[in-house]
């Protein structure tokens, strides 16, 4: 059985101009990766109205799950929500339970709940709200697509109350076994292994530590045994080189 | 004149799975905005043949430039170069001037240029080489498409090599006014400005430093006249805040 699969579009002229640094790609990688959920694609877009809606689109259409970060705070270049919709051509407006979060929570720390906070309730028709137990705004949930704040505080926290309840497969597990070979040494060996192995992801990674040129290779794959027995395979051909 | 558009693909299940954290947008994004090309759109895509052809043209197509990152080493899962010559339609094999290359290097370090390493000297039918100064085993470029390592280091040897070849526009500028007031209370000014200043990317970015929300506006531009209008203005509107 093939895990479900998944994809990320980060929303953000910050992190294309090299301002800001996405944080939240790796993050999400790691958390899918440990549920079952194959991460098959990232995209980063501009905060460009056309250019979320085409992604989501694409995105969508392709795999099982998408995650978004960025773009639904309260001010002027946040337009995500409203690409979401255009992109499901569903209606958008302020939503009564979105206000009722927002409104709650200015009127506890005594800020206004002016017309640009407001925005930060457009939810689109038919969309599940995400909790932001951080800073109240909601991100929701439309179809396949999961909206989530940038700021990675935020998004950590959104994922985790999703992930919960999206079915994953079996969980990918990796062992890694570090050879003290250049990766050319190693390559020939190790892709007959791979061949052998179709099951299995393998992946080599080079190294320098001190003047040592080395290798770890990476082994990936849901089921324990057959990870187990590639590795003894592969310290078996490096003999007492690893 | 708008300035060239440029996008990047990175190529690895490694970053997918959350192994690594790619470590080369974030520095591409920084280089390309002081060259004035501005970076559009990112994708990340795992080590699969169709998955990097299909991006490769989607990207190369809609952008002046691509840069690619990933998957040119010796072992089974470098498939990039195959990949790009699939995507423009190019015979591939092992180019003399590649093979010199690392014919020589692995002489001169003892290592034998076995089949696995000979895979890095194949380069699509015109492409250019880009100089590795680190490994040796180089880049190229075929068409609009840069391809280069993965290695951060090599990566950025690659990208020094190759940005002073490209006709860059104006550098993009920044000016940024730190306020001390919540994202939701600046956002109707911030958004009057932006519409103000068409020219100009304004964006916001909420901060919280000992228990003081604020928020960093941001003033992205070219002219740095425009900039410092810009700024002025909302220095003025928001008065001993800021």
């Amino acid at each position: 059985m093939q895990n479900p699969t998944a994809a990320m579009l980060a929303i953000g002229d910050e992190i294309l101009s090299g301002r800001t640094q996405d944080a939240n790609m790796h993050h999400l990688a790691q958390e899918l990766t440990a549920a079952g959920i194959d991460l098959r694609e990232c995209r980063v877009v501009a905060d460009d109205h056309d250019a979320i809606v085409e992604a989501v689109r694409a995105l969508s259409s392709r795999w099982d799950h998408v995650f978004t970060s960025g773009g639904i705070g309260p001010t002027h270049d946040d337009i995500t929500a409203d690409a979401i919709a255009a992109a499901f051509d569903r209606p958008i407006d302020v939503r009564a339970d979105a206000r009722a979060l927002l409104a709650a929570h200015y009127a506890a720390s005594g800020r206004e709940l002016n017309a640009a906070r407001l925005r930060m309730a457009r939810i689109p028709d038919g969309a599940a709200l995400i909790e932001n137990p951080i800073s109240t705004a909601p991100g929701f949930i439309l179809e396949n697509v999961h909206v989530m704040a940038g700021v990675p505080a935020i998004f950590r926290a959104m994922l985790a109350s999703v992930l919960p309840g999206l079915t994953g497969g079996a969980p990918i597990q990796s062992r890694t076994l570090r050879v003290e070979r250049p990766e050319g040494d190693v390559a020939e060996v190790l892709g007959a292994v791979a061949a052998e192995c179709p099951d299995l992801s393998i992946g080599s990674y080079p190294f320098v530590e001190a003047g040592v040129l080395g290798t770890n290779l990476v082994l990936r794959g849901p089921d324990p045994d057959r990870l187990e027995a590639a590795l003894a395979e592969l310290k078996r051909r490096f003999g007492g080189l690893a």
